[in-house]
């Protein structure tokens, strides 16, 4: 149970004050920390509150965008936003900045996977100095149109090994990689660049592409099996579960939490 | 334009006389049917209707299920029904009979997948006396645990490379495999065994992960890329223009069918 870190998505109805005093009150050691709930209170009000309560940064979520379109399809400057994020990571002591790298560009899927490749560039040199570790997650394919033209670890992997394992690393998130027939080969293929395991369940019948998620159990992925893998090919760090799921949003966060503690007890612990 | 083929599914809303009449009446030449649509009429009666009017049937949609279940979690006997399948396609002289493999058993995805390699070499015999095709399709893999364990073009090759090109083949579905890396070197290794390939479009956003489809041109699949692909690996084979889209589906069947030329002839031909 002390790799256990809940990431705040899961308890999205929760402040950063609220899901810092509920993983304290609950024993969960680890958080992983989103920046629109950060902001709310300031970084440095956020990082001194998570050290009050004793509690460790899995990871902040998220950079990224290097495609340069948002999920709404707007513009953005993820090189930009990057920078900032990964100031604030160190600011956190956060272990991983995670990048969820943006959809497609201008129909364009090479490019915009040549963009991907050219921004994590751009970025490590920063990345390096502030010693904060970039952590690319692959996305499942359902989401390479509108927010990750990243769509396996294998691919995340091309682009982690050009550069030091300490500073470019992968997410291993069991919704987006699951169903991979290559998954096995890819995470020992990324022993010592698993810069994290995020764990969840895929609901079937499916309600939502995005929000169709659920705890650990109430889905068919082997979270033990993944795990095992994992571990084999050398992971030892924090267990996020991140669990997008609308309904779940809407209940209070210490009963979402006891779930979340329950569940990962069954069935990944 | 010679190339084109109406998939009935794309034109829902009509019965098999009204899609026959309607592809004849347009210059269509190809169609592909559906097992309900043809079952409406009978076997029989569908084969002589698309005589009479000229057309070929490129494809009958479908078979598998060979992991045991059905889409809505139902026990389902997909070696037995995917029999009666070769059958119904050999009497209706389509050029491939579809399978579409079944989706995840008891939560056991590596034996999910052994099943079906099981079931291809069992119906394999049958699929030849009759002269029958049988074209392996990936589903994307949001469909994983409800509709097809097969997830890739390669882990498809990797099942029909077992058995002879002309009686096991695959299909490329653009919708199923756009965002695949390593998409062209998966239709290269094809070469010979393309038994179908089938266009459309992903819409962004999208509205649903079954349904959320659209016509060429409504998204941002490069249709001339794939289909260069298809073409430098030999293929040369009737183009489906097959659409799930329930906004579609409730549109006069002529309104469809034009639009399905229009668009075919702007973005894949």
């Amino acid at each position: 149970m002390d790799r256990l870190s809940l990431n705040q998505i899961t308890t999205n109805g929760w402040s950063l004050p609220e899901a810092v005093a509920g993983c304290a009150q609950a024993g969960v050691g680890w958080i992983s920390l989103w920046r629109d709930k950060v902001a709310e209170v300031g970084v440095t009000a956020a990082a001194d509150m998570v050290r009050r309560n004793g509690l460790q940064v899995s990871s902040l979520c998220r950079g990224g965008f290097l495609t340069g379109v948002a999920p709404d399809g707007s513009d953005v400057d993820g090189i930009a936003d990057t920078a900032v994020a990964i100031e604030e990571a160190a600011r956190l002591g956060a272990e991983v900045l995670v990048l969820v790298v943006g959809g497609i560009a201008g129909n364009d899927l090479a490019g915009s996977r040549q963009r991907v490749a050219d921004g994590v560039g751009e970025l490590v040199p920063l990345a390096a100095r502030h010693g904060v570790r970039l952590g690319l997650e692959p996305l499942h394919p359902i989401q390479c149109a509108e927010r990750s033209v990243l769509s396996t670890l294998d691919q995340a992997l091309d682009i982690a090994e050009q550069h030091p394992a300490e500073t470019v690393g992968v997410i291993v998130d069991e919704f987006h990689v699951w169903w991979d027939p290559r998954v096995e080969q890819a995470i020992t293929r990324a022993a010592g660049r698993i810069a994290g395991f995020h764990v969840c369940d895929q609901l079937v019948p499916l309600p939502d592409p995005l929000l169709g998620r659920g705890l650990p159990g109430q889905g068919p992925i082997e979270h033990r099996r993944l795990r095992a893998c994992v571990e084999a090919a050398g992971y030892r760090g924090p267990i996020e579960v991140e669990v997008f799921n609308a309904e779940l949003w809407r209940r209070p966060g210490a009963e979402v939490l006891a779930e979340v503690i329950s569940s990962y007890a069954e069935h990944v612990a």
